[in-house]
């Protein structure tokens, strides 16, 4: 199958009905599987250990009959530190690499977000306090899908918060525990390392087990079963996004070697068959030089196949008027992943109001991001960049509002807040505050 | 009926189980508002306009055989500041009294977040972005439970953080608009106010009609039928929590006067028959005084009935060790409104990691919190402030990562990124970060 990728121009008349249609993506829910994570979740929260006992046994097909027991899936500190020990030195270092300037990245973040408190004249004080999160879960996938870079993207920023326990879930489907997943933990500092998945996991960490304690919030991507059971225990513990497709949309002045452009697209369409690759452009030889260089490097890469599909079904090169119009059709996409891959990165950046991460530049290659520059790499998807962030510190803390309001402050307070009371009729709550009135 | 509230000791051995009891509240789904919310909000995505009418007409029995067309939901700017200017004067003063303050307290909030940029030494430049949300939805509830004080909670912040449209719904149901939700509407800078609820509000917020542009959020608390389609919808748009019941637990050290913290519970409990209202307190003699406090004052509430309800199928007062056991509970509880009725409330303050707000002192009744000290009164509940955080300014903005290496960073990076994408097996992540490098 030769990859056919769709190519656009900005002045069609239907352009902008031809780019929501490509845009559109609608996760199914489907209904076996909606019933499946129900009832696993009821039975791990009624039958604790032994429920999710029994579904890992079965679902990751332990050998040798099974675990007899809950304690066989807990990796000890040891074998953590052992799997970083045996790791190939080149890769082992630059996993430390990595981790260190994510970890520096966040400090950033974390020194961002101190609280306050402020003093009125009748000696009133108001305030904000940041406190970490007790204890967090980590959702890590296994098999094919278990990258060490997203152990450390998600648990060094709630390492970075404060968060006193971590504890990692990752299924070891058959029993095969991967190697990198387990010295990416031991980097990361995470505090327990569980082997089982699924919805049975993600229920054990909802409402705890026997043997393991209920978390506050679980984070990490994850399956079909893994993201229905997250919604449904949202409110239980917070969740992070449940996460699309990944993204990236190129927007190229025409000065970047088209092979960098085609490769990043590439990087992008990889990842899945549903991902998204869109190449925005004013200049349409520029265009067609990115698109010889698609078919030139396609056969070279080991996922053509999947990068075919993507491309595709989803891809684009989008001929647009001028840059101003790329960043106007952006802000529209609010794109996972933006390159802006021009001589002036700064000044179309600037008109940017949509976007997960911006990669400004020719060398800063979405790839980069996704393993070492420090910023997270589990971003908003499916256009959600419109209202949430990246994945960071501030997701493992939460603030408590301060109010110690002085007598003197409850005698002016409480006239006010009486008056609105009795407006909404809520009696109770004006008498409370007349109570405090002196006369 | 009399109320009930039942006592309980810390010492006793059953005491863990029973306040766990005391405390679980699981929202009911119900099946046929999920279905009849799903067919709602599947018509209002497919008809639009057309189908808020109807909806509208039917449900909110809109008089004179129901509006013509969407314009009749509409109201202007005239409008709300008439209902402004019509207001007693005492009520207009205490609005504006409460939003100045509500103004001030989220402008100390988003001073707080101002995004970062920094330089390393290589020229690699990496940062954060903060940008408010374009347009966001407040639903306000109608009726009964329509509180002018919600209106400013949940705008105000929005205004501060920079938000350009700030849409409102409200239905009428009757035709009948609530004057001081209008006048609220004015004060707070709301951009345009829609006499619509329920469901099919929150579809048109969240999809956009020929009459209603899509938002990018949704806030404000609603009916089963509004909670049931703002987590249908999250995703499409950001949403704010789903609030269960209102809470109140105070930590009194047998300082305060009995019929203050009765008060305070009572206006806790006056909200809704499944509010919870709790006191902790080492003195035993005391908790009788409150208890007697609690008989005299109730038979002078209007709300009695609900108040009394409330106490006995979910109040208590618990008699604990000390002030210290005392914080311990109040962790686990983790409550929305704690107050610390005590003679040194910053030295118990500062033992406590999970609360929505904090009221500080005798003098702090929660109820000033609710109107006018400044601090948001959208909290956390049901234990949800292990996790999150009162409404905010940080609720309508996002951030972006901002990623732009240097042609040096670009060589030191790339390294890095490629030993880990073939790690991964993501051959396209490595050679993009492979194409950058010079040798």
């Amino acid at each position: 199958m030769a990859v056919q990728i769709r190519k656009l121009d900005s002045t069609a008349p239907d352009f902008t009905q031809t780019l929501d249609a490509l845009l559109a993506f609608e996760a199914e829910t489907d209904d076996a599987i909606e019933s499946a994570v129900a009832r696993i979740l009821a039975d791990v929260k009624k039958r604790g250990d032994a429920a999710v006992l029994e579904y890992t046994n079965t679902f990751d097909r332990i050998p040798n009959g099974g675990a007899a027991s809950m304690a066989a899936f807990d990796v000890g500190q040891a074998e953590l530190d052992a799997a970083l020990a045996a790791l190939p030195d080149a890769q082992r270092d630059a996993l430390r690499v990595a981790a260190e300037r994510i970890r520096v990245f966040h400090e950033r973040q974390k020194q961002e977000l101190n609280g306050f408190t402020f003093t009125e004249p009748d000696g009133t004080v108001l305030g904000q306090r940041v406190t970490p999160l007790d204890r967090v879960g980590i959702y890590v996938p296994g098999g094919k899908a278990a990258y060490p870079s997203s152990v450390l993207m998600n648990a060094i920023p709630a390492k970075v918060a404060g968060v006193q326990e971590i504890v990692m879930v990752v299924p070891t489907p058959s029993g095969v525990k991967n190697q990198m997943v387990l010295a990416a933990a031991s980097i990361a500092g995470v505090t327990r390392v569980i082997t089982i998945g699924g919805a049975q996991a993600v229920g054990a960490l909802a409402y705890g087990t026997e043997s393991i304690p209920a978390v506050d919030k679980i984070v990490g991507p994850g399956n079909a079963y893994v993201a229905a059971a997250k919604r449904r225990v949202f409110g239980t513990v917070g969740i992070d996004m449940i996460a699309g497709p990944s993204e990236i949309l190129v927007l190229c002045d025409g000065t970047t070697d088209p092979d960098w452009v085609a490769m990043d697209l590439f990087s992008q369409a990889e990842h899945d068959e549903l991902a998204q690759a869109i190449l925005l452009c004013p200049d349409a030889d520029y265009i067609a030089r990115v698109e010889e260089s698609i078919h030139k490097l396609l056969p070279t890469m080991p996922r053509a196949a999947t990068i075919t599909t993507s491309l595709t079904d989803r891809g684009a090169l989008v001929k647009v008027r001028d840059m101003e119009e790329a960043c106007t059709i952006a802000n529209a996409i609010a794109a996972e992943h933006l390159e802006i891959s021009a001589e002036e990165p700064l000044k179309w950046a600037d008109r940017i109001r949509h976007a997960g991460a911006m990669f400004l530049g020719r060398f800063s290659s979405e790839s980069l991001g996704d393993y070492c520059c420090g910023p997270n790499h589990v971003l908003p998807t499916s256009r959600t960049a419109r209202f949430s962030s990246p994945l960071g510190v501030y997701d493992f803390q939460k603030r408590s509002s301060i109010i110690q309001v002085s007598e003197a402050g409850a005698q002016t307070l409480g006239k006010v807040a009486a008056t609105l009371a009795y407006g909404e009729g809520l009696q109770a709550h004006a008498r409370s505050a007349e109570l405090r009135l002196k006369s």
